[in-house]
């Protein structure tokens, strides 16, 4: 089976593609680990999508997933692994052994959080260091916590952890706040955030579950070590494209380089769009119009093969 | 008074923009003749625009206005009739003779339906000549009308009307259609939807009112005529970008030229977001991503000042 095109992700900017694709009356296939993308970890409520006013992120990509499920589209809920080339088509194989056909794709696999990369990181993983706060902020109820990161989602993570936690600390590598004024206003509120600059993570330490976090101090020059139950890390993320092989060319920060009219990639027929790609503003509405726009692209090419 | 930003227009790009740069404590200013933009204009429900499965323009349009309405900022009704700049800063003269600075200004003035520009089409405004079936379609009910372009909103008009009319010709100067296959059908279910290629309209005649409309058959080279009490003009739209002066490069579709990554035109400061950019696809969600983006940038920009 030979579909016109598969969609990769089942974030704003792969829902917004399919939605976008069905209504053409293609032949889709859409592949996605989950419907969520970054969305579904905003530890705070979303109050930049137009037209909704305050929704929660589970809430809102609720709402995405019905919109795209009353589309005709295929859906597999699957990891993709590797995008082959086959003269003008490509071969999609997953995790879970499958290889699938299409005239064109669109990578839209979004980004995950960046890792800290130091020493006790991994290994406490789920025993106290997270990723996501909406996902298991309130485990921490009563706790003192670290959220690593001082840029607006650091301290929308603070702000919402607040709500259960005895205490969050903020670390900041830098020796300045990046976060905007709205967000450290709403943080210095809450009595329980203590922001502290220029601190570079060295180790998380503990026994079955974290128990500190020590950092350089790099205005004293001195170690120090925070004694916390749990670690939050808020500094960013990487875009989640391992699979797209020689396929694609890629930036300084790994992210897929496209033609910003229509998100298409060196590869004729291979589109990329969302946060996985390299348009620099990373935003809920800003990858649902690049979802959108990679889809309209899509048609024009397979009506011009 | 200097504000931080002006922001031209009420359509989607606009409201996004204003949204976004609120939230950033800016000290903005929004222009706009009226909250609608090509929305408001759309003759069939909104079927893609990602969270709402379905929902008329006008109720989109609001939600997204009430969005807006709950930031702090602050709104004029008025239309811009010239960007001046003074320095790094720029003055905004309105209709009302009004006069505003600001140290940037987000251009989201849109566009504005393209005229056919044949005899009778002024005359007959607002007397059988419309841009506007979601406006003035009730108005022509049990009548036989014409709607010009056989794209997608022409196909859309004509359905729409279906449901007041008498009868709806689509008139397409082409010899083959191009809107959507679902449009198609979706017009010949109606039944009362009668489609006609190759016409090139030659002339709207009437009395005090449209009576009929004068067309080449391009194919049988026959000067025809028929019949109608309303002509919808439905051929595309034409960018609202009169009043930008020498500050900015435009396209042969007189867009103005932006740097896709943040929307900023030749001129620092000077942004273009939505239907009057040079971004080939023309859609809601893409404006709002654009005007987000342009918000951004613009946060970026003030910055670096």
């Amino acid at each position: 089976m030979m579909y016109d095109l598969i969609i990769i992700g089942g974030g704003p900017a792969g829902i917004t593609a399919g939605i976008y694709t069905a209504r053409q009356k293609l032949n889709i296939l859409l592949i996605t680990k989950a419907f969520a993308g970054q969305i579904s970890r905003k530890a705070v409520a979303i109050e930049n999508y137009p037209g909704f006013k305050s929704i929660s992120g589970l809430d809102l990509i609720r709402k995405f997933e019905n919109h795209l499920k009353k589309q005709k589209i295929e859906i597999k809920l699957d990891t993709v692994r590797k995008i082959k080339k086959y003269g003008a088509d490509f071969a999609v194989l997953t995790s879970s052994k499958k290889q699938y056909h299409a005239k064109s794709v669109i990578i839209a696999s979004g980004a995950d959080p960046r890792p800290l990369e130091v020493p006790g990181e991994k290994k406490y993983i789920g025993k106290g260091v997270s990723y996501c706060v909406a996902c298991d902020g309130p485990l921490f109820s009563g706790k003192e916590v670290i959220v690593i990161g001082g840029g607006n989602s650091g301290f929308e993570a603070a702000i919402s952890l607040s709500n259960y936690v005895k205490k969050v600390y903020i670390l900041e590598s830098g020796s300045k706040i990046r976060a905007d004024e709205i967000n450290q206003k709403q943080a210095q509120k809450t009595g329980r955030v203590e922001v502290v600059t220029s601190a570079r993570i060295k180790q998380i330490k503990g026994k079955n579950f974290v128990e500190s976090v020590v950092y350089e101090d790099r205005q004293a020059k001195k170690t120090k070590v925070l004694n916390v139950g749990g670690v939050f890390v808020e500094i960013g993320s990487q875009p989640a494209n391992s699979f797209v092989g020689g396929l694609v060319d890629f930036n300084k920060k790994d992210e897929i380089i496209v033609d910003h009219q229509t998100g298409e990639t060196k590869t004729k027929g291979l589109f990329a769009a969302g946060d996985v790609d390299n348009l620099s503003f990373k935003q809920i509405v800003i990858a649902a119009g690049e979802g959108a726009k990679a889809a309209l692209a899509v048609s024009t090419y397979l009506q011009s093969k």
